[in-house]
């Protein structure tokens, strides 16, 4: 087979390419696209527990757990004993971290009209719902 | 931007979902996704230089270096002087890599059919041209 052909290939090259501009971008307001990952889904969710976070971003706890212990140092998150169950962390995100959310989506927008600027809108849904495809089939 | 929807995520995930079961099934010949790729260009266009290796993989020639160290060292690949111009080295596959190329190209199509199973040839080609697109757009 061809390496043109070869998925792992497109996908390894693609995202390689995307990750690298989008880091540059992010690298502004001192943040990684993993870290961006989780300000994502407390902006869009409110607070949430760590195991909640690595369900969303399809993350392994221990991962989840390194990139929380960084936004802590950089001041991006808090994280509070719940005061219902002493057992639980919740992580919430700081007044630092919400003052930059509106320049961040804009990056995030820009970064998705750049690469996918060659695509129609339905180009894009289908190219969307392919990848969304192919990370199901790996969670079987 | 839900996160679904972010082009970074969606290859990200995918990516690693791909690269995760590629690595797995390649282990059982001690390689990895990027020596199959230095192993694909040398198997398809017979012995390359480093550099012309780099640019059939879009890596960089420090990053190639090191796959080639690596390969060496496990007996995948030689480095020859070029007898026609001793500035210029060439790699060629062992006959060891040789030996294994009809096993480890069976596993690049079983895992492309794999994750590719619930997309029609018109489908997998279009997926295969728009992340070709998105990473023309990220070497302009």
């Amino acid at each position: 087979m061809e390496l043109k052909h070869c998925i792992n290939y497109l996908l390894s090259a693609s995202q390689n390419t995307v990750f690298q501009y989008f880091s540059q971008k992010l690298s502004d307001y001192n943040i990684t696209p993993a870290q961006y990952g989780v300000l994502n889904c407390l902006w869009g969710n409110g607070d949430l527990t760590p195991k909640q976070i690595g369900k969303l971003l399809l993350l392994e706890a221990s991962s989840v757990s390194g990139i929380l212990d960084r936004m802590q140092t950089n001041k991006l998150i808090e994280r509070k004993i719940d005061p219902n169950n002493r057992r639980t962390i919740i992580v919430s995100a700081t007044k630092k971290a919400n003052d930059m959310r509106c320049a961040i989506e804009a990056i995030v927008v820009d970064m998705n009209n750049k690469f996918l600027s060659q695509l129609s809108d339905m180009e894009k849904d289908k190219l969307r719902s392919n990848l969304q495809k192919i990370i199901e089939i790996g969670r079987k």
